[in-house]
């Protein structure tokens, strides 16, 4: 490793801040609680510690061990089947710009995306409260039903189990996507080379700061709406201005700062994202300035995280911007090639910041 | 339709009968209530109301109304794909013979099945009450891998949720899975003919009575086993030896009475069970017996019914009847032209009477 760490360092202060980068490498998030937490479902760290610990020690499996959206698997026909799923627990149901039945479809949807497939088949899974009001569950499936048809699947199978009063919290829905991956197209963390440019879509944080807000526990109020869409057309956009992309994914739980990380640890690479760039609109901003937390943490629900060549960066961006759901599109930051598995914040101040992966959670049960 | 209605009906009784076949024909299930009950999940009556009135109405799609256990999708290379997918939420989570975990690898592979496929991978996402012991959870993920090493099925995805103690009851998986479906292979209802025979693989209600009897909440002491089991191997030993063999499906939830109605509707048939000739283990009959509940609608998850050409009946028996999950397979009835739409039993008295789709639900939570 270079005894330079990037951007530079203030006299004297070289050797704490490379002492840092050793503690992080070190510290791969290692599961040592007795009982399963919130934060164990909010996408950071105390997530990759339960799944590292529980989940893949059980199945361990090479899809599984890509820890992708979803996984990606070889067909006989020689064809890329890329199969996907979440379960959606979000509170309240219902949000300004979606529900719990939209987001259910585009959530699925846009893993499947991220894999680079096309994504055309859903399975929904209901678990529902007894006593919850049919009326609602019907709403919630017409939901479902209009955001499967603008993205273009169906849903084919399902499933609805009942469990009594105060077993459960409403209804929570699991859906499952299958979609084929076209010939030749490959989005992988071991594409990403030092010199290429991060890009993201849009705006960050506005899903999970419209949920937060919808609970209506905050004594807050400001016009915000989550960015839930179906992000499939919009990646098509992309790949073809970009052909050469690297990497794909849609920061959800954890936000940006968390999939970034994720990206540094499988590629093995530093990712420099400059706080200047980072699109968030002023009413997002200003209640997680309010809340404490960091936007790079907070949930999106209609992003994408891309990795493009330098060469490519432009098109790419044009290209997005000429879409309604990539009008905010920005380029964030860059790849470089040390410190390797860091993500760094250039502030505006000049200085930087390592982004760790989120702890803890500061906004539970938003998807 | 004709005037006899088979078998033969008490003088002075027939048109009785008649008329009571015509309002069940008509009777199909309407939903009228208001808010969800455990009814509505519990596989009979309720639940198609439920599934029509919601999910087919907002969904409405070819491949849906199939309401297979899964869904057959035509890929572009002319393979065709099945897609199943449930939620497993019994309770409790142990029980003898199996776990949650088991269960929900068992009965999403028993779906593929059903559909003629080979299940090959599976997802699995989690929705966990904060405060769930991470050790049980890792218990769970081990039966889960078990039970997909012996079904030959690899669990590819997944996901993670954590709601706040009291919004779950413990952990709920859902699981969804992915197979194809030999070239050639179609089971399917519009297959089945008057002549054909009906089979039951084992013995009926093994899975629901051991699960009630694991709550504890009976003062009732028994020896009984839940049967999950996987049934895609045994499947095979079936078609291998039945290869005309028309149709298949698990009576889990609901039970055979209820997928022998689905059938008749479907097929447009009559379904003849005759009730000497049901295979019930002697404890559970008797739990059923004070429990005052009816074998017939009790859930299996490693047993399937089927439908076989006459001709083929003998040889598919000796072949299930030489693979352990299939040593108590039997013939228990057999198809009828008429009436048309209805599941007749006859009894050891000689009489017969009309078996309905499971109404209500004598035993929630129990896959």
């Amino acid at each position: 490793m270079s005894a330079t760490v990037h951007p530079p360092v203030p006299e004297g202060r070289q050797e704490l801040v490379l002492e840092r980068i050793e503690a992080f490498r070190r510290r791969r998030p290692r599961l040592t609680d007795e009982v399963v937490t919130l934060a164990h479902g909010a996408g950071g760290k105390a997530s990759a510690a339960l799944i590292d610990a529980v989940f893949l020690e059980a199945f361990r499996n090479e899809a599984l061990e890509q820890l992708g959206d979803g996984a990606l698997l070889p067909l006989p026909s020689g064809d890329q089947l890329a199969f996907a799923t979440d379960s959606y627990v979000v509170r309240p149901h219902r949000f300004p710009g979606g529900s719990i039945g939209s987001l259910a479809v585009h959530g699925t949807v846009n893993d499947l995306a991220m894999c680079g497939a096309r994504p055309s088949w859903l399975s929904a899974a209901f678990v529902i409260e007894e006593g919850f009001p049919v009326a609602e569950l019907a709403a919630l499936a017409a939901d479902m039903a209009a955001a499967a048809a603008a993205a273009g699947v169906t849903v084919v199978t399902g499933d609805t189990k009942v469990v009594d009063t105060g077993a459960a919290d409403g209804v929570f829905i699991t859906t499952a996507g299958v979609g084929l991956v076209p010939a030749g197209r490959r989005l992988a963390a071991d594409r990403v080379r030092p010199g290429d440019v991060v890009l993201v879509s849009g705006t960050l944080g506005d899903h999970g700061v419209a949920v937060l807000l919808a609970r209506g526990d905050l004594d807050l109020e400001a016009d915000v709406t989550s960015d839930t869409a179906p992000l499939a057309g919009l990646v098509e956009v992309l790949l073809a201005a970009a052909p050469g992309t690297r990497w794909l994914r849609d920061p959800t739980r954890g936000g940006v700062g968390t999939v970034c990380n994720e990206l540094a640890a499988q590629a093995g690479v530093a990712v420099v994202l400059q706080e200047s760039a980072l699109p968030v609109r002023r009413p997002v901003g200003g209640a997680c300035d309010l809340l404490g937390i960091d936007p790079l943490y907070v949930a999106n629900e209609g992003k994408f995280v891309a990795v493009v060549p330098a060469e490519e960066a432009g098109a790419a961006l044009t290209a997005l911007r000429a879409h309604p759901l990539g009008a905010d599109a920005a380029v964030i930051g860059r790849i470089a090639g040390e410190p390797e598995r860091i993500v760094l914040l250039e502030t505006s101040f000049g200085g930087s910041r390592i982004v760790d992966m989120l702890v803890g959670d500061p906004l539970p049960r938003i998807c």
